[in-house]
């Protein structure tokens, strides 16, 4: 009998944010794994932290600096080679993933090289769509809204045309694109309607007006809400 | 001392896909307040009602059946009026929404009343959009994907413009809006991509293909995800 593969969410940052499911299942996992950065802490393993079991083994899923953001397939490969070792011998294995695993996460990586060969599960979590609307108080959809979420990685072309087919939009990923989604913003006509929000629901989060945000230092972690409520934007 | 207004998602319906901090919250609140239809049963009580507490000061919000879809503004204003009272008199009061507070809910009819007399704090909760993909088994976006979230209320013609958009898109609110929504699918060629789930994370949830739906037993708390993986839709 093999083990079960469970993709956890576990929620945007503030360890009170994951659910009872996701709590449960990741204590009673004899294996953990997580995402990493090549040196340092994880992000995922830290909202968990205060729940970990000292008997659990761990696996930090290691990604090299610059293939960060374009995920290594060796590192994957290892990482499921890993994982399948302890299913195999019937071992229960939880992925923990900041926010959702199906939302914008690196679990998708792992449940493609695994999900086809062993029982799976995913945990959905709090996305850091929700909690930081939730942080900022401002209405995400309602009614007949279209909400768009819109990585700002994208060019600004494409990015003035899914502001123009929606009526919310949710901007994330902002780091060093910042300034070409401010820009593209005021060209709009929206600046007005958006709000803006770093490191949602941590200790050190920060919300502060658009104008006021040097460039250099957003971090990936920010997002910009947008809503022109009562009139659609397209 | 006035009591706090806190809006809780209490998540798709599964009691155990709340978090701990709606869990906390809900159950240190003397008044618990929740939608409900003008007879019968809460679905957002339902999904706690292990959870409540006894001595709790319960109100329920009931909307008169032929208004359900278009608030009744009366209804929201007895409901503020009566908890304004409770506040006043310094007790905390819970308002329990089913998914988030901000993601289609009623609570933002409270929110627009009450926010700017009384401290308020929103715990966001799990959508039925990360919930339906963390059942379906499918990744809802990756890396630069456009998410967008649709209701299917809105007309073909808009249905065709909104898909024509995005890398994956969310559909929801089916209910009688099915058999519209099946047919712009299949004119753009998307039914193979499309994935359709009704009562996601209740015992009663089913996945069915697409072409097996009767129409006419479509429920409102269904949903179709479609993902075009690795081809933009636009």
């Amino acid at each position: 009998m093999s083990g079960t593969l469970y993709g956890i969410g576990v929620g945007p940052g503030d360890p009170e944010l994951i659910t009872l499911k996701a709590l449960r299942l990741l204590r009673a996992c004899p294996v953990v794994a997580y995402p990493a950065l090549e040196t340092g802490p994880s992000f995922a393993r830290a909202i968990v932290a205060e729940y970990l079991v000292s008997t659990q083994i761990e696996i930090a899923i290691r990604m090299p600096m610059e293939e960060a953001r374009f995920p290594a397939q060796a590192v994957y490969d290892r990482a499921a080679t890993e994982l399948s070792a302890h299913l195999d011998a019937g071992r229960d294995c939880a992925v923990l993933c900041q926010g959702d695993p199906f939302f914008y996460g690196s679990f998708m990586y792992l449940f493609d090289r695994l999900a086809s060969s062993y029982p799976t599960s995913i945990v959905p979590g709090i996305t850091s769509l929700t909690a930081c609307a939730a942080a900022l108080q401002a209405t995400l959809v309602s009614r007949s809204d279209v909400l768009s979420v819109i990585p700002a990685t994208l060019s600004e072309d494409a990015l003035r045309t899914q502001l123009a087919h929606c009526d919310a939009a949710a901007i994330m990923k902002l780091g060093r694109h910042f300034s070409k989604v401010r820009t593209v913003l005021a060209e709009l006509d929206l600046t007005q309607h958006a709000k803006y929000i770093e490191r949602a629901t941590l200790p050190d989060q920060t919300i502060r007006p658009l104008a006021e945000i040097d460039p250099d230092t957003v971090p990936y972690f920010a997002m910009i809400l947008v809503h022109r409520r009562g009139s659609a934007l397209a």
